[in-house]
């Protein structure tokens, strides 16, 4: 029997190697020929796979995305009531923010990827629909809250979605460069969800 | 006499051709090099100025601090109340978002920087400082505003200053990445802003 070859596993397997060159000298550290060295596979089995390193940089993309929407899953399998807008909500922001060992890694690769969309079309467009999804999933959960009273109805969902993102994403910078703790990134979060997700009426009783 | 070597004009000479260079390669493209290239001067020179890329790119991440900085303050001396707490901290977050075409180079760069802090230390250490230079800045304007009675004094002004300068950056993001507009970004800057500074007694006004 001729022996099987599972593509995918070598593709994962490259993958995995580019991701820890880029860990230790940045993306702008990856090529081909060192992506193929840290796999120890040969220079050519990598350009079989990939043609470019557009090409493989954006197959790393996509695998970070999977591991991101992996856990994601996972978090919200845990919940006790999986219909709750803000816990699903809380569930995708956590898993952006580097709060433990392989977040910090996932962000670190991510902002990479960030700064290299600003030169490479390819990768600012598979950002822009990453962004696209997240935007579209956290204002969907802001328009359920708002039909079952858990957020204002004055409140514009796609404002309010930005707001999050760009609050959590703001943050996971601030781990990354400023040394933030965790705890203190948790509590503005959560400080943020506070205001959004809390019934009206239990507003006017707090604030009146 | 002998010809004056204007020293600081030739390190910015330097610095604005490492711009030019990074705006259109992203900063690993910058080599000593080709910014001599870029310059329009010899290697030999380039390297008088600058022994190391690291010293070039910290350089240039100085000049950025200066631009913004100066910025910042042509902004606050148009201010008709430059005691204003909110007005204050307002002109420190919109030098921080690409909403004209400086500020969006500016922000390109700002970003590279913060890619290469993940494997430069010096990098890292510099924009470190300058979060902490930022933080302190909306601290103390969120203490002012607790003070004369314009934030509630309930508030953290250390956790709200983290939450204003997350949200400012993760708009940026969403500026550089997801194309959204610089309409969108300031409604949601301004609501973030409208929350946390108003009077106490206008909050029980309008809430209760």
């Amino acid at each position: 029997m001729p022996k099987q070859v599972d593509h995918q596993a070598r593709r994962r397997l490259i993958a995995e190697a580019l991701w820890r060159v880029a860990l230790r000298h940045g993306l702008e550290g990856v090529s081909l020929r060192h992506v193929a060295t840290e796999a120890g596979v040969s220079m050519g089995l990598v350009q079989h796979y990939f043609a470019t390193k557009d090409q493989m940089l954006l197959f790393a993309l996509g695998t970070l995305d999977q591991r991101v929407t992996q856990r994601v899953a996972e978090r919200i399998a845990t919940l006790p009531d999986p219909t709750d807008a803000r816990a699903l909500t809380r569930a995708v922001l956590l898993e952006m923010l580097p709060v433990d060992e392989d977040r910090h890694s996932d962000a670190v690769i991510g902002f990479a990827f960030f700064a290299q969309a600003a030169t490479r079309p390819a990768i600012a467009t598979a950002l822009r629909l990453s962004v696209a999804q997240l935007q579209a999933f956290v204002g969907e959960q802001i328009c359920h809250a708002q039909a079952v009273g858990q957020a204002a109805a004055i409140l514009d969902p796609a404002r309010e979605a930005t707001a999050l993102l760009a609050l959590a994403d703001g943050l996971a910078m601030q781990v990354l460069v400023a040394a933030r703790s965790p705890e203190m990134v948790l509590m503005v979060l959560d400080d943020h969800l506070d205001r959004l997700f809390s019934s009206p009426s239990k507003n006017g009783a707090e604030r009146g």
